[in-house]
């Protein structure tokens, strides 16, 4: 009976990778725990690129700040 | 002061059913736990189906395979 | 195959009070949108009162500030 | 490490708001426990005025109420 | 940078299962999507089985009623 | 009326230190947004380092391996 959510940013995800992940997971909790896939629910979460946030700021903006440093290394 | 999350597949909920959902699960918090209406807080996210596996598949597959094995019983 | 997170503060709910919810959520689910119980999860967080906010606060301090705040009206 | 997630009604806030937002509370995080803002992820979820309830009814039914409650006093 | 929140009933999961949880989710999310699993963010939920519904009823007492019914079959 | 929750690993934070990020999060969502401290909620959620994992393992793993990375560069 897991609930398992993913949140990912929104970036061209096809309904055969997201069926990939919802398979993935749900046999993974089968194999490690026992758990019945019939009652497994998996929700996948698309999240814009502005709302997602990481080292402080949008992650577009984080993206540019290291290929900007790694560039100048 | 609860904080409620209504997770369900988009597929046409209209407003009134949305407002039904969100006046029966504050009247329902207030009715076992005394919870004040005023400040319970209901958030309904309606996912796209493609994003909502159960039996390890997405759930419109999931579905159409019930259907089928039901047909055939 | 709804999923349905509720989250309250940590004071005394009963296993009884808790079943009468997730009752209460199911049958609404059902009434409302048609959903099957059999694969409605409903998942309580008990959240002790130190990690609640409200009011910019943590929860008692905010109950003891508005008992203050009525008492001297 | 620290996961943030804030849910907000979608009504035009801005990439610049979003930016804001992710900056102070990760600032919130490293000042406040000491955690490297590297790892630190925030999600926004914009969430629409019809799926928002507080007070038993969705959000602008209730801003609704509330302004008719206050003209009248 | 994805995020995953596993949601599981607290009935003696290992510190190793939750290891193979993580490690398995996170190479899913590399292998199916490409994300760095430096920046992969698992988080596991473990929650009493008196505040985990199914099938409108408590889970210990969900399972209990379908254990009956399959008995009388 | 926004929700924010705040998943950190349970390592000993005080309750003074949730009360700041608490105000914290709360002034910055008036700051930015606008948003009524009133009606702000601030879930804080304390994570057991077995369920917390990042880049592939449990938090403490991980930072055991990164000491013995930089211990040998």
């Amino acid at each position: 009976m897991p609930y398992v959510n993913i949140q990912i940013t929104r970036e061209g995800v096809t309904p055969e990778q997201k069926a990939e992940l919802i398979a993935g997971v749900t046999n993974l909790l089968k194999n490690v725990l026992g758990k019945n896939p019939a009652t497994t629910v998996v929700v996948i979460d698309e999240v814009e690129t502005d709302n997602w946030g990481i080292g402080g700021m949008p992650v577009l903006a984080y993206r540019a700040a290291q290929a900007l440093r790694e560039s100048k290394s």
